[in-house]
């Protein structure tokens, strides 16, 4: 079976179309049967193709005359939508030019775009954006909402709950991914009335496929021994973003440790192994790649700083989703739970 | 003047008595003026003191017959505060017999009891919870509530800034602390109403002790570039317990990588200085001492797992909170806004 091929914003993101491109590349180079749709200024994509004769036969341009900018509001970018190379890369997977689109752009433009063009799937009440963070375990952890909603009730909780799963199942080959919600506290009386209905509908219903474990508190985030992590998109990205700050943090102060004195250099010099393993496994381009769950096509959103190396993991985060069939699995793990059974779940309508 | 004694519940905490006494005993060390009521069992702290003859004649004991118990609810343990240690710690301060009073034990029994016997200051509507977290600048940044509300509305948020700014003030000597909103972005649109609400407040109104510079992100909070982050309980737990399983996390994988080989490990001896340097910075001890503001009264946590060191300097915060008079000086900032201009900022009561 041959893999639709993958749109690629190739505008978008602090350095444009030469990390796109180059990204784009690099992720063929580890996988030759990925094929792409570059959208965006067809001069300077053409540039960037020159040195990478790889893409040749495998890529074709499709022109974008606009761009939408880091600090749009999205309601602005949505009017130009059509004109955008992020606009044009989303519609590409609605008109099923493309099989999945990736875009360093605007998170909010792209969440909007997306959610316009492709419309939440039948079962899902909203688009959740889920990411991989490293862990001390062997497998990353998924964690989702990171900010696609800013409050969100029992019912969206559930539902991210089984998009999460699904997406580790594909991630992690288990039959039950181990599922958590994050709160302040694991005892069952803990945190907000929506937090309580989802985790008692989440214990109480028979046929999901994970393995509901109750409750995690922020820092047993890296611990390893959760594979999916809900929560609304304020507290997760507060935690998401809490946790990148704080990995940096430490390796400046490390740095700065290390430039204390002579003997600390030498050290670092020694340690050069060790050091660079550390930084391996936080760099953040190891973990690029989130995705919003929930509509109706894969889109993929790489980070603004991302390298090469960052953009062509975000690629294969695409790529891996769209031959696994996300979209089928979360339909049909809905399916098994019936429509009827998660609506029980449901606060009164009240908001967090 | 002297300094009131200051009330240690001597059987909160993991390692209960022991660990109290020593770190109160290290507190008088390094400053003689501290005086102490010990609250717990008689025979058992009688028994520590004896290897602490700097606390003779310094000390007083309450004996206490019960102890609140790490997993108890707040509910249940507030039905026999009288008779814990926790409870009568607290009761010495509500009747003048200490000044101030820490406890290693049950955040929740905790907060509830404080709440109950010392009721909050007038203008405060309620109590916060804040901590001093450790920076790459030359001060700790204070976060607040960390947990003593999860839910909270703009005038909550607003009368938390203003006990940060007073706490921040003492701290950093700073005339006008620099406070910042947590949010999930920086834009003036971004966030709950809640939010929003609260920064135009702090925005508008003149005669506030502060430099109000509207949101911040978790990525920044490390930075060292603001001096209060005011947030609501659940996310400032979210944030704090990210932020300290993340230092955790980076110092377990630093740790793995110095042992990845032999070389890794010479290194690690070599630059041994260097990474002491980094655990004494990220070491809880060293930032240890939580105080609830807003109460009529003085009452700090001290984490369950502090060494005698870490007692000691949540002995120490007591101690300056004290001295400095922190209730009467959010009392005057309160007075200096007149209560009117702050019930102007409520959002119709909506909850986040």
């Amino acid at each position: 079976m041959s893999l639709p091929r993958i749109a690629i914003d190739a505008m978008g993101g602090d350095e444009g179309v030469r990390v796109m491109v180059e990204g784009a590349a690099l992720a063929r180079r580890r996988h030759d049967r990925f094929k792409f749709l570059l959208v965006g200024d067809e001069a300077r994509i053409e540039r960037a193709l020159e040195t990478h004769p790889n893409m040749r036969g495998a890529s074709e341009i499709l022109h974008a005359a606009d761009v939408v900018s880091g600090d749009e509001k999205p309601t602005q970018a949505l009017r130009r939508a059509r004109s955008t190379s992020m606009g044009m890369a989303i519609n590409a997977v609605k008109q099923g030019n493309a099989g999945a689109a990736v875009s360093a752009g605007n998170t909010g433009a792209l969440m909007a775009m997306a959610k316009l063009a492709l419309r939440t799937m039948p079962g899902i009440d909203r688009p959740a954006l889920a990411a991989l963070l490293p862990t001390l375990g062997d497998n990353d952890v998924i964690m989702l909402d990171l900010g696609a909603n800013t409050e969100c009730d029992a019912r969206n909780l559930v539902q991210f709950a089984i998009m999460g799963a699904a997406y580790s199942r594909i991630v992690t080959g288990l039959e039950a991914p181990r599922v958590r919600l994050l709160n302040i506290g694991t005892e069952e009386n803990k945190g907000t009335d929506q937090l309580q209905v989802a985790a008692n509908r989440l214990r109480q219903t028979s046929g999901l496929s994970m393995q509901f474990d109750g409750f995690i508190e922020a820092n047993g985030l890296s611990r390893g021994d959760v594979d999916v992590v809900v929560t609304d998109g304020f507290s997760g990205n507060i935690a998401l973003k809490a946790v990148e700050g704080t990995a940096r943090f430490v390796a400046d102060l490390l740095r700065r440790s290390f430039q204390s004195s002579l003997r600390s250099k030498f050290g670092f010099l020694v340690s050069r192994p060790a050091t660079d393993l550390l930084r391996t496994h936080l760099d953040p381009n190891n973990h690029n790649g989130a995705v919003f769950l929930g509509l109706n096509g894969v889109v993929v959103k790489s980070l603004g700083s991302a390298t090469a190396n960052g953009v062509a993991n975000a690629v294969a985060v695409a790529a891996r989703l769209l031959e696994e069939r996300i979209t089928e699995r979360i339909t049909a793990d809905l399916a098994e739970l019936g429509e009827e059974r998660l609506r029980d779940g449901e606060n009164n309508g009240k908001e967090i």
